[in-house]
């Protein structure tokens, strides 16, 4: 099958509007002190895709009830600010020893190694803060239950994107194969992707809901193309466009798509992952058009 | 007042080997690949007094109904697991620096810098995968709203722990008063031996018992206590004894209780909090004497 679907980001812009205000009400709630205060607004608030936050908010279409939404609002913060923890300890000298991110100084280049290092700490134990919370909330008290459910679901994936990154370390300057290499990404990049899904899914879908296994495919699937075209990406961009350093990969001999089975291959490999995900969406109609258009974003885009 | 308690360290090795023991089912049941599982093995299963977990088997004494004892050993697990996480990233080269911990090379001189950070990493996440796990389940499910509630004491407190930790960075080389210095290791100390207290407190009462509020104060003035300790044996003890550099805070210039106070008078402080620490456990009678033992043995102890 072919999918026409027109490359729109209204979606993912709205989504970034009302995460980057959720994000100031959570971080606003904590008491921190500086400078970690400075260095966790760093390593959150300059910004970035916000994909995890978007793909939350767009399963929560898939369902005409939206009493639960706040808690929906709280697990994209706390996806999103697990994602920013690992981007602080990435860019870290022990470890990519990058010193740009989104066009800016990352954290412990702008705060210290000591400073950054205690931000990604803090913003991890923050995300579980958040979704135990009642931020957002207007009358409606979530189910117990089900905030258990989401905090299972982060705390796997939150695990999970850790043993990717220790397997793409180990893998840096050998030659793996294309299941070795889905294994780290599947990990890496495509627990926290498929996390903001499903806690999303199970705030929203009944526990039994014969879209859940869909979601749990689509994620997967996402997750991985999400990758596939940022391994492209890193060879056909450059820095500024990119918002980080480009061509970094190839510099530290790391398995890449590309490098597996050549640029033009790696392509035709995402889109038809990309096809697969949104095939894995049929099954909810027109309520999965938001997933639909995020999904054909990522796939169109240049950084 | 004056308290005679026969200083007894049997509750405390009865704890030792039961956490022992439940820290080697919890991290066999996480599938991690090498060389992270060999470092996160090096930073949990070395041993340490295991105070929190015992703390928090010593709460569960207090009440006669047991069938939520899954979950205490569960919590036992989850904050001793974020007290390795933080020593492993406290060890840190960016951080203390320290290359020794209970007598053995720290996890970044074991492992690397890279993979000490990542077992920290993946430590904080773990914690909150057992704690929403059925890992030591019989037939008894345990009331989400219990574990949403430990959750969030336990992700409170780690973030509590990370920000005593910045302004403890922040006071070294500065002349602080007492009260700034009690705000430090409220937090950085604190916090989470108050959370293994809080933690097992909220599983086995019901959350409107009048002894919640006592337990509370008893956490909050142990874990006080127990710095105040732990300052002076930095003084009078040497590296042996301790397991870790000792004389180490006098070279960093770091605020002290005997640096404030005077050793002897810094001896006294312990004390008197020690003995307001079981004041507060009168209430419960002799159902206190495991939460009173342990209390003993930190005051007494030599390491």
């Amino acid at each position: 099958m072919t999918v026409h679907i027109s490359v729109n980001s209204e979606v993912l812009q709205r989504a970034q509007q009302q995460i980057q205000q959720d994000l100031k009400i959570a971080l606003d709630a904590f008491f921190i002190p500086e400078p970690l205060k400075s260095a966790v607004n760093h390593a959150v608030m300059l910004g970035g895709k916000r994909v995890r936050p978007a793909l939350a908010y767009a399963t929560a279409e898939l369902s005409e009830d939206h009493k639960n939404f706040a808690a929906v609002r709280r697990a994209a913060v706390a996806v999103e600010l697990i994602h920013c923890y690992s981007l602080a300890h990435d860019d870290l000298p022990c470890m990519d020893n990058d010193l740009l991110r989104r066009g800016q100084p990352t954290c412990h280049v702008a705060y210290g190694e000591d400073t950054a290092l205690l931000a990604g700490d803090i913003l991890q134990s923050m995300a579980f803060e958040v979704l135990g919370s009642r931020l957002f909330d207007t009358q409606v008290t979530v189910d117990p239950s089900i905030v258990l459910k989401q905090m299972q679901i982060l705390a796997t994936s939150s695990s999970k994107m850790v043993c990717g990154q220790v397997l793409d370390l180990q893998a840096e300057g050998k030659k793996i194969d294309q299941e070795a290499l889905e294994n780290i990404h599947r990990n890496k990049t495509g627990a926290l992707i498929q996390a903001a899904i499903m806690m999303s899914a199970v705030t929203v879908m009944d526990g039994v809901d014969a879209g859940i296994p869909k979601l749990r495919e689509f994620g997967q699937v996402l997750g991985l193309a999400f990758q596939v075209q940022d391994d492209i990406l890193d060879i056909v961009s450059d820095t500024e466009t990119l918002g980080k350093t480009a061509g970094k990969d190839e510099l530290v001999e790391k398995s890449t798509y590309p490098a597996l089975l050549g640029l033009d291959a790696a392509k035709e490999y995402a889109n038809k992952l990309h096809q697969q995900a949104i095939s894995a969406l049929d099954y909810f109609g027109d309520s999965a058009s938001e997933l639909k258009q995020i999904s054909a974003f990522l796939l169109a885009r240049k950084s």
